[in-house]
């Protein structure tokens, strides 16, 4: 059975990579599809990397810890319009039966408005592995190495993605 | 001579009735264009219910106290430039007289960009009638069926809106 | 049982008051919803009438010869992606059981990505009534009253559709 | 009193030209708005400039040859939708009083939908003043210089305009 | 060699006439092509004027302090997709070599993803001339006339730009 | 060396396999984006497949002949404005250096418009190999099994590929 897992990895972390080795354990489950939402989106604070940038770093970090065959990995672009987002999801991934989320109103729509199982994830030790905790480190220049993959931390090096983020904190709008 | 009535109408309520019950009292208005803003928002804590969802709930509220056949309950979509808006509204919905609106941007806007006659609405207990409220109320597990017409609450009560409107309190965007 | 019946009726004749009446005199449909598809085209020789003077016309149309309670007449506009586009009309409409179509697109598109039933409307006089045979009728001065309700016919004659639609056959687009 | 002319001028020539001398001698307008639209179309057969660069050539042609400080040139996308266009337009532009165009359309629609009086330009030659024709004479290698003046032919050399028609005659567009 | 100096304009004040004036006196700068972001957007707080309204006040501005045919003024609408936003502003404007721009996410933008030059504007005086300083003044019944050319004070007295402001304390959301 | 190779891969198929076969053989390349353009298009008679169907496709179709951890299977969206395509495919895959494409106006927009290297790609056999021939031959039951890897072929069936296109010749258009 394929299942998909959503989130916008801005990084993609060791959080992350502990959720997929939960899925991958459930014995129902063949295939991931990782879904990066907000691929549009770039160059912001909430959202630095680019929709390339993350498939990157996310297919090594897939590369790095398990078996690459068994995955998609998609960016999409939001739609901002809540009531047709699954219908959007389910046309940019292959065909999936189940999709792995903690998002109650994700829950909401693939329950009321598609027919896919709708399943939680457990929560990795969120105070430590996030996305937003990572951000700050690096604005703040406390330590964030240990908390993303070194495959992923070598790619952050090589796209600037330190000095990005630091100038993002200045303005992070183009027209302010 | 032909009235529009704006609101989001998330969802329609014994004020918006009253509203509507001194528009058709004027003598010159013969016909009320209820007009649905932010149609295409739906699954959020702003906007709940969806376009349709409030087409039909405006409906019913209209039928149970008025007559239907001078009505046309129409829902647009959001076109986010304030300068075109009255000619996108004029574009969606059958010719009108006058709008009837306290909303001083759209009387400057119709006004300034139309030739639209502008009126005000008396203000109907505001503090006790808002969709505001009745969202806030099913949160807060209040008492909210006496603020709504009982077709309107039937209709919410089959759409699942408490539950979920619950669930949105969680999380109302698919990308956090 | 709720149907949705959809078209663009430019403008609506008495070929899509035949399909009504055929469809409300199928036993186990109650209410229609009249779905006016390209709801924000107009002034091109495919679509002169405006969303909302389709709107209109179409209520005229069947407050002369059904029971308008049983009615729902809803503009939507295009979204231009048909996997999403079951999604988008579902978003925007009262709730309903059965579409009748005899698009073979959107029949596989409901089929395929949504669960409602679909069913075949009976084909009425194709080459006779036909908004494309009564567009052409106006251009090229040839009789059409015949072809529209008399309230449709009023209506058109009311917004200058006749002047308009000439008119655009020197030019419908504004930028050449 | 301000006038405004329409056009997509690709490339401006010395059709527009003699018609921007036709308007000015006009004795109740002393500006005029060239509006270039479909601006943000770009190499295509149809539109090779960018709206950059035809605003550049359009200022150098206004320049060589009338008071600059009676001019606005100004490039805008389109909309795509007939019946916003005419306030898409009055937002983007300075306040005007008259529009110059002979588009059947556009004429409707500003006298329908707007309060701008509506005026025809003479026609200069159209068989030998054209966009299509210049098109065509630098796809074919035909004589064209004559048609421009010759601070616009010089712009197109910069730009390696020939160049760029030529190549899309092979393909217009990114995905075939 | 051209340079871009970009703002959003709302309105034009000394402030920006000083910068002007600057970048003129560079020596290797010879035009400047005034970007006014954020066109499309007016009739709120933020963007009480709309983007022809903009392009009017700074050519104004322009004419009374600097030769015009030195300047490009140019409105272009925000595209909400920061990486792609260069080559969106290169498309919508006459060719240039420099950017001059404070704002660090413009800065990495254009030193990342294009291959332009990146100045720094001198800071006028910023607690005393800036938009949101006049505009608040307006709302506050404040001393602005000072801040602005005489020529933009003049229009935007033209436009009821006064009014328009305070109406938008009230509301500047057609759909609250 | 990081190429891009582009395509619409309506479906995959063994012209594109061996397209891939040549760039993977060049000396000084190592990874291949393959990025499936007009990924939003589907249930149309030219882009019958979902974005997400051609991914599972290709993806298939690159397991079964080549290493994976050397490919990114990416589908975009079109952003049709020619002039900022290039910037919005950068933005959405990895870093690349080089990009095989035959279009000459996608060449010419990455010589003029980025810092990427432009290659030709070597023509297989195209009156055989081609998604046109593939969907034609669909249509008129002629043999299309040889022209497809195997697993693209029981791709196609098992997602009623046959059905839907045939259903397409009928109607492609959700609103006709």
């Amino acid at each position: 059975m394929r299942a998909l897992y959503l989130g916008r990895f801005n990084p993609p972390h060791i959080g992350h990579q502990k959720v997929l080795e939960y899925i991958l354990d459930q014995q129902d489950i063949d295939e991931i599809i990782v879904l990066i939402g907000s691929g549009e989106k770039a160059y912001s604070l909430k959202n630095p990397f680019t929709g390339g940038e993350r498939v990157e770093m996310m297919t090594k970090l897939v590369q790095s810890s398990f078996d690459l065959s068994k995955f998609y990995i998609i960016a999409i672009p939001d739609i901002n319009r809540n009531t047709i987002w699954p219908a959007h999801v389910i046309d940019l991934v292959p065909p999936f039966d189940v999709i792995y989320t903690n998002n109650s109103l994700v829950q909401q729509l693939f329950q009321n408005l598609s027919n896919k199982q709708v399943r939680e994830t457990p929560l990795i030790e969120r105070d430590k592995y996030s996305g937003k905790i990572i951000r700050n480190n690096i604005v703040n220049g406390k330590k964030w190495k240990h908390l993303v993959p070194s495959e992923v931390y070598s790619l952050i090096k090589k796209y600037g993605g330190v000095e990005r983020i630091i100038a993002l904190t200045v303005s992070d709008e183009v027209i302010e």
